[in-house]
């Protein structure tokens, strides 16, 4: 007899949360629970434990910790690069190139500066899911001043090739966001080889918590505000911060980036073992997206 | 020989995390951790989470659970509040009535909205912190379409006359926004009474955890989105949702109904005995704000 075995199968949706980081969130409560902002003992073990965290973010992509702003998810952070570079650099253009295959968060986004008088070209992926370096160098214009693309996608698996589009967007002398919330803690990133602009991660994909999440700005890029209202974050987002939060993406990052390398090799197998019984024992199935350039552990399928 | 004991004076700026949440939310994160917006089992979980604490948020403020919308904090609340409704209306008028005693997060996001075009008039209190009625009534034009007055003030501890002023607001036809961040929890709120349109609250005022508030949106009160993507809070602000700030929040709620009453005698009391032996030893001491409509235990002191 079989057992009835609850299997979850859906985690680039979230993630169980590590026992590790709700350990962790839980010591920041019990005794982290100062204000930032005050200056007196309880607010500097909470500002001592929020940089800790920082450094811990952006160890995992190669950044500077004064590069990572905490933002309440990739969805905010998605918002912030986008309207926060469009509203910048208006005075230098009005042209915005991203994808149809991106996130809502960046396809809303879009669609509310369309509204604002920016011009969006969405670009057309492959069968695939790729997207071609000179189909992107062909819609730049004089008026180009952003182009987002995501790392790799959350439905299909592909993963682009961002440093061939950064490439393209420094020849063009415009700036480059991704949306690296699905690779983030999966794949190696390193935003400095990727030599993009600004990236958006998110805490509750990589066994970190809901409700947090950071934007790398690349070190002396200019962008406007989007939360008005104090000067946390370097003056760049207004709020008190989400201590717990932020405790538990840094533990959530400090565990991938131990694990990353080995649980890419398990899933890796896990999901090719899958796929081979399905094929097997089912029959009549085949991968959506790229068969190479994929998230390991990935699986999406059409069943004939 | 006396110990040296630590004393926390500061809640007004943050509270510790009572331990009930803490247990609460580590409890949501090992067994409610699924995407609310799965409609798979552990997604169901997790929006059954959050319902429950939508009523609990609702409860303490006497608003139906629908008119809750959880954002990443007060700060996010009050921005909402102001951009969302300045844009909204903007083709009926372009002027906000505020006060230059509000919290950053109103006062910046109002600097921003007269970048934009809109009109600003913050009004000066007495004082006592108060705002009279007759003052506000004073500045209403017909291109006024939002007021936003706080009901109690963090600073000095000053209660506002909310329902006086939408009095006011309802008799020129104006919507009436309030931050009751510092009230909340603290002193008996209906917003039904207060007849407000949309009220901001926090839930690290009230010894839940940071990084999570929410807006009440009277029911019918149409408001424009300032987080895109994701059909997440009735399609009103994307996002996955902070499930264990959420609940964490919706604990802290149903905990200050509970406690409210009987925890406001006690640190009037407390802070009564405190400004009596101040008086006494230290000599030269007044009290800021007005003497009696304060937020109870909350002391704003001058020392000659």
């Amino acid at each position: 007899m079989k057992t009835n075995k609850h299997i979850y199968l859906d985690h680039s949706a979230t993630t169980p949360v590590d026992a590790e980081v709700i350990a962790a969130m839980s010591s920041a409560m019990s005794e982290g629970w100062g204000n930032p902002s005050s200056t007196h003992s309880d607010g500097r073990n909470a500002k001592f434990l929020i940089e800790e965290a920082r450094e811990r973010v952006a160890g995992l992509m190669n950044s500077s910790p004064e590069e990572i702003h905490f933002t309440s998810g990739g969805t905010e952070a998605d918002n912030w690069a986008l309207r926060g570079i469009a509203h910048s650099l208006k005075d230098k253009g009005n042209h915005i190139i991203t994808a149809e295959t991106e996130h809502p968060a960046i396809l809303d986004s879009c669609k509310k500066l369309e509204k604002e008088g920016f011009k969006i070209t969405f670009l057309f992926t492959d069968r695939k899911g790729s997207i071609h370096p000179h189909d992107l160098e062909a819609e730049i214009t004089s008026e180009t001043i952003l182009i987002s693309l995501m790392h790799s996608n959350n439905e299909i698996g592909t993963i682009n090739l961002i440093h061939k589009f950064a490439e393209v967007a420094k020849e063009a002398g415009v700036l480059i966001h991704t949306d690296i919330v699905q690779s983030y803690g999966k794949v190696p990133i390193d935003v400095k080889q990727l030599d993009v602009d600004l990236a958006s991660v998110s805490s509750h994909k990589i066994y970190g918590p809901k409700g947090i999440g950071a934007l790398y700005v690349r070190s002396g890029i200019g962008i406007e505000q989007i939360m008005f209202g104090g000067h946390q974050e370097r003056d760049k987002r207004g709020g008190t911060e989400n201590v717990p939060g932020i405790v538990g993406f840094g533990k959530a990052a400090a565990l991938r980036a131990e694990r990353l390398e080995s649980d890419s090799l398990t899933v890796r197998k896990m999901a090719k073992n899958f796929l081979e019984r399905l094929s097997e024992e089912v029959g009549g199935v085949s991968v959506n997206g790229h068969p190479t350039h994929r998230i390991p552990g990935h699986l999406s399928l059409t069943f004939e």
